[in-house]
């Protein structure tokens, strides 16, 4: 086996985000040499990495430059220069995730083609080269109103994706090659992290459930374990487990799905990294998602992915009224409740939205928690200095 | 409130060993920023900490120079200089625990008197100016063999310790003022950690207790909770409560105890800051050792003390027979086993029992963690490059 451990190995990180930061915690529990690649001198891994470089990471140079000084490449976002990750492993250089899986998942044309020919139940869909084509489709009536509209490329945290209810949505969409999707009526929006090595060794996560606000269209809570019957979530992950093993991955997958009316599992869309979805796991679960992220690109054993306790999520985001250097009003509030961990990426300028933190809650009684978390959602908000 | 987060506020941190790393997992979770100061340009702090600055904790110019810069000053070690925690307090200065508190406790004698003069149970014990003096005490039988021997300064991890068998062994001591200690047979060695803030809100962890090698005299297993009755539990964590509250201790207070044969408590010693003894937290409390003693020195909330699972922890010392380069061998078999998480410290030299990490076992059955913790101690060695 190669020493990892106090080694003089490296590990590669393109990306030095807030998931980036949270991975660096369990290479610093293991000592294991981190390299991090990020455009911005601000980016949180700044701290934490053995070594942090400056650069765009679209730019086919800087990071096969980057790459090349260390043993193992990973990311922690999807936006990498995938054309360096191939030559980084015609090189014999280990990138895991592979460049062949980021590719089909950048894309989600093709990732949405290659579910449909590897059998992975999802909505239906059409694929279209530009706008366009997608207009003159819903002209013929061979696209019918409603459906999903969804940008082939440049997603992330919904943006590229829309609902069109009526003809006149069609005009507020961008260029570019789409797809429609069918708009699938469902109960109940799923998400499981599974965690796949290089040997082929498979675990995953149990089934989260993403709570929505009743009337404003966005996700309150992710909870684990869902609030499901047994026979859909081992349908779930039994989906999840096919999606990983279809794509050969190494690392962690998160597959996002819809539970249907008719309790059917559709794979919505998949991130080939750790996830919002699963950080519930870094005080829950026996093994977090980060761990086990770096447990498998280095084809070391994976964890126990149980849960020691119930865990709920609630994500931090910026204030809508409030813009400049930020203020966690609050905080002290939600740390006095039971079970109550924040977590704080390091961003120091909030803006309407933006991610800047997230709040788990663990209890050994999830209805409780989700009481807890509540409380939380209703006491902290992530303001500017007055 | 003051605003920790993601703000200018700083937090120095005197010693960059395993303890500080460790800290340092919780300033990043919660984006405060730090300053470490350890006289080793390789201590594991280097990496996490926001500012590094190598320099000798015993210098009264270094540490009150470097404790000028932050906001508030705690250590992760008690050898630091205490004169220049005075001088830093004289200057407003925060600096938690307290001067005075750390001036107690680095001298076993005062430390010892202190108890008596507060009415906390702790074993018989009369002090030696030097060790001549004791040797008189003992030719006239003032102190009775067998006895313990305890250096007034500069013990740590077993150092400065001797259980005195017979007149010859009062030879092998070190000179300079001294203990000597009734020798209490007793059936258990325990431990709980203390939490304290400022507001003086005080939190107890469970009793965890020190199981031994049957036959070398030697601390195998770190247990929690420990496998005593719930009254004996319950008088340990009221004692531990009252030592915290007398030193008026801010941060956290680990009290060693020994059980008695007649189920009496008496505190044998004291550290004034995180301890191996609850490094179990770390994957079995809601809230773990290091968050909590955050949470303690800068006025914030307390969190839940209790655990989630139960929680036993195994040392990884240096093997006897290797010098060099470490290797972590058969660390992957470990890997395997359920609840097992390995701790690097990062040190990259091994030596006979150099302390080079730790393994945490969590699960919800106790007796079984305890089985698999044999596992782990029988697998795993630390051992050097061949």
């Amino acid at each position: 086996m190669v020493n990892y451990f106090s080694s003089d190995f490296k590990l590669a990180i393109l990306g030095g985000g807030q998931l980036g930061k949270m991975m660096l915690y369990e290479t610093r529990k293991y000592d294991i040499e981190t390299l991090v690649l990020d455009p911005s001198s601000e980016a949180p891994c700044r701290i934490s990495s053995n070594y942090f470089e400056q650069g765009d990471l679209m730019d086919y140079e800087t990071v096969l430059n980057f790459g090349r000084k260390a043993d193992v490449v990973t990311f922690e976002i999807e936006g990498v220069n995938v054309e360096a990750l191939k030559q980084l492993e015609s090189e014999g250089k280990k990138t895991f995730p592979s460049a062949a899986t980021l590719e089909k998942i950048q894309n989600k044309a093709v990732q949405k083609k290659f579910y449909k020919e590897k059998k992975i139940p999802t909505a239906d869909f059409k694929v279209f080269s530009d706008l366009s084509a997608l207009q003159n489709a819903v002209q013929k009536k061979e696209v019918e109103i409603p459906f999903v509209w969804k940008s082939a490329t440049g997603g992330y945290d919904g943006k590229g994706v829309s609902v069109i209810k009526k003809a006149e949505d069609l005009k507020e969409l961008s260029e570019g090659e789409c797809i429609a999707e069918r708009l699938v009526p469902f109960k109940n929006e799923l998400a499981v992290i599974v965690a796949r090595t290089p040997s082929g060794e498979v675990r995953t996560y149990p089934v989260v459930e993403m709570e929505f606000h009743p009337t404003a269209n966005q996700v309150e809570y992710v909870i684990c374990p869902a609030r499901i019957e047994e026979k859909v979530a081992e349908k779930a992950r039994a989906i999840a487990k096919q999606v990983s093993e279809a794509f050969e991955h190494v690392g962690l997958l998160a597959v996002e799905m819809f539970q249907t009316e008719e309790d059917d599992i559709l794979v919505n869309e998949v991130a080939p990294r750790p996830h919002n979805s699963g950080h519930y796991s870094i005080e829950a679960s026996y093994t977090n998602q980060f761990e086990q992220h770096i447990r498998a690109i280095l084809d070391l054993p994976l964890g126990n992915t149980d849960s020691k306790v119930g865990g709920i999520m609630v994500n931090l985001v910026g204030d809508p009224d409030h813009e400049g250097e930020v203020v966690y009003e609050n905080i002290e509030k939600i740390m006095e409740m039971n079970g109550v961990t924040p977590h704080i990426y390091g961003k120091k300028i909030t803006r309407p939205f933006r991610k800047m933190g997230h709040v788990t809650i663990v209890d050994k009684d999830i209805a409780r928690a989700r009481k807890i978390a509540e409380k939380v959602k209703n006491s902290i908000k992530v303001i500017s200095k007055k």
